[in-house]
């Protein structure tokens, strides 16, 4: 037996190759920082006749059984992606005594809670930095560094693929189907776009990061979501008009003990730190009681930046078996209930195109003003000559989701509407007005 | 004997205050994390007959012997903050095997490595987070969640005095006695404000960041500094001209195995993250050869904030005890040769006040040339038409410090040549020209 920490890979792909690589050029330096060396094991593949760059062919398995029954391999870290089999190999790997380190968002999204609780019961640790926001520090920041604080907010631009197309959108002035086709083109964005453009991804991610800030039990079936498709030019020229632009926001907070969880495309004050943040990067901002306000920004994407978070977690298994330190702490994350979201509170940007004629905007304001949606400003756009008609821009105060859903369908049926264009949240953190 | 964890303070000014208010009320929060209660056991103050919010009297006392004496003290905090006597207990506390937690820059700046050597010698941690940007993560990312990176660059906004006042600067074209008046009014600046003004301050704080990131023993000592007070608001009206803004950057990499640790007033590209951090907010921003460039922002400062690291510390700390675990990792930090500012190598903003006449630019120009300083851009700006006087402004090429400084005692010899203005590097990170 080898004196080093073993390491055996589930799937050998982007991100696989991303951290063999980095294992191979860093592993002198990494066996300075443990004290022992990191020893690639095993990789489970696919098709293990093909060759993998930097893995000995040998090393190559297309049976997950072949690394359980490695004694060598103390450590495995799991990059299928997708739920499963990767759930099953993580969980087989917990029972198994070995340490797991994963990128997978789904499976810790949908089956964290059990998968952290079978990993308290065998004595090993699971860890998932790479799951939520690439390279960049953001699991490990709410375990440790912000842990003595209470989260009142978490707010994060987690999808790189919508946050580039928002930000092409934003500055070029381009339709929603010119900029995906550019992101595909780019490769940012995949042939089906569904889990990036309807916020399916970013609802994994943010169900991560709520569980771990507010210490519940979080699943993506308890974000509500809204995706980026329906979004036109002109809701960004008119947003920018009014001292906004639009983010595909993930945002969790705890309101009276109760989780507010949404992915959804918000109007956010140009001037707020998340309004800077411009194509493929990602950031979270985690608001505390004690810290205040703070944001980590950076690639959220890409093999080495991945790599990046996984052997940050795979250096922290590897000390603490060196230094003989084991008993992870069991976690209790009780349930929580899911505010829906006609009980969300929120000031909102609402377009509406109405026939332009005398009386339309006193109609609007007064199926507003009867479900208590109050407006705080109102601008009218120029549009149609032609058509005889005009676009009309209001945001309102702060109102309940479901008042506001209820004098949208009255605004809708009104014979002067020709169509209710997007409504929109507007993010709470101030603004221009 | 208490089943808590017994927590003593060194100090209880206003950090103090801080942690102790979070601790009354986290107490539940915190229990509930950690699987014990947190219990403070003794606050060491100077005056131990007046009253502070939250402790009781009986906990008050002048001498650090009755901490240390205290069998129910496990962790000790220290927040008195200069070097002495905050060194001299820190180290008493780790050889009575305390485990200690310090928000106090100096100390882990100039004696870090041996206190950290000495923690290690006697099996108890030495935690730091506090010591640099307030709440915001710093220490713990380099310490673990960037660690599978070689990091390239650490540059940094880590005095929120200097950074209100240069941000007041650049926005309202205000001279820097006017706003550091302003500065002092509003509490953010000291009566007297020569360590942070100096880059004193933020040397200590990089310093650390460059220790952690580099792997190598950095003191305050290897880090050239120039401060803001000889800054104009004139250099900000150029700077903006050409694309930039003004920072105070702490800035640290390794170049060719020898570290370049700077604090000085640098031009940076409006559109740099950095750029935008404004106010009295702090950020870190980290290179690696993985994860690219991520940043880290937040309030550097206050008694909450710095109780938000201070107590991330305790809590971390606190676990370990619960769970059994020990044996800090000992850690090596060679001893690294510091480039001296004469071979570093910048492009440079260079502020000539001349004698408005021909032939005054080929001179300055050729003075320039001699030394191997290639000019990137020149722009003249209206001067004193009364005195005859005009201002250049010259963008250099990449240079040489030691070149440069020869080039510039040429040119402020020259007759033509009223006043060698700010010479400041530009920030290498890209940028307009």
């Amino acid at each position: 037996m080898s004196d080093a920490i073993g390491v055996s890979l589930l799937g050998a792909g982007n991100v696989g190759g991303g951290v063999v690589a980095a294992l191979t050029r860093g592993g002198e330096r990494y066996a300075h920082h443990v004290g022992r060396t990191l020893e690639l094991r095993r990789a489970l593949v696919r098709d293990a006749s093909r060759p993998r760059e930097g893995i000995a062919p040998h090393l190559l398995t297309q049976d997950v059984a072949d690394i359980l029954a490695d004694d060598g391999t103390h450590i495995v870290v799991e990059l299928m992606g997708n739920e499963e089999p990767a759930r099953e190999y993580i969980a087989m790997a917990l029972r198994s005594g070995r340490h797991v380190v994963t990128a997978n968002k789904e499976v810790m999204a949908k089956c964290g809670t059990e998968l952290l609780a079978l990993a308290a019961e065998h004595g090993v640790r699971l860890l998932y930095e790479a799951s939520v926001g690439g390279g960049i520090p953001t699991i490990s920041p709410l375990q440790r560094d912000l842990l003595a604080n209470e989260i009142t907010a978490v707010t994060a631009i987690i999808n790189g693929t919508t946050n580039y197309m928002l930000t092409e959108m934003a500055q070029r002035g381009a339709g929603y189907e010119d900029v995906l086709r550019d992101a595909q083109q780019l490769g940012y964005a995949e042939p089906d776009p569904t889990a990036d453009v309807e916020g399916i991804d970013a609802s994994y991610k943010l169900a991560i990061l709520c569980s771990l800030a507010f210490h519940v039990a979080v699943t993506p079936d308890d974000v509500s979501r809204q995706g980026i498709a329906r979004l036109s030019a002109r809701d960004f020229l008119y947003a920018s008009e009014l001292g906004y632009t639009i983010k595909l926001l993930a945002s969790g907070r705890m309101e009276v003990g109760e989780l507010v969880a949404t992915v959804q495309p918000t109007l956010i004050a140009k001037d707020e730190p998340l309004a800077k943040v411009d194509g493929v990067l990602n950031a979270v901002q985690i608001e505390g009681d004690l810290v205040g306000r703070v944001l980590f920004e950076g690639p959220g994407a890409g093999p080495a930046a991945t790599a990046s978070a996984v052997l940050a977690d795979v250096l922290d298994v590897a000390r603490d078996l060196v230094a003989g330190r084991t008993s992870p702490v069991a976690l209790a994350r009780p349930a929580v209930r899911v505010r829906p979201p006609a009980e969300h509170h929120s000031r909102y940007y609402l377009r509406v195109t109405v026939s332009d004629q005398a009386g339309v905007l006193a109609k609007i304001a007064g199926a507003l003003g009867d479900n208590g949606v109050s407006i705080a400003s109102m601008v009218q756009f120029e549009a149609d000559v032609d058509a005889g008609t005009a676009e009309l821009v209001f945001t309102t105060h702060r109102a309940q989701g479901g008042s506001l859903a209820t004098a949208i369908t009255q605004v809708a049926a009104m014979e002067v509407v020709r169509e209710v264009g997007n409504v929109l949240p507007i993010d709470g953190q101030g603004g221009p007005r």
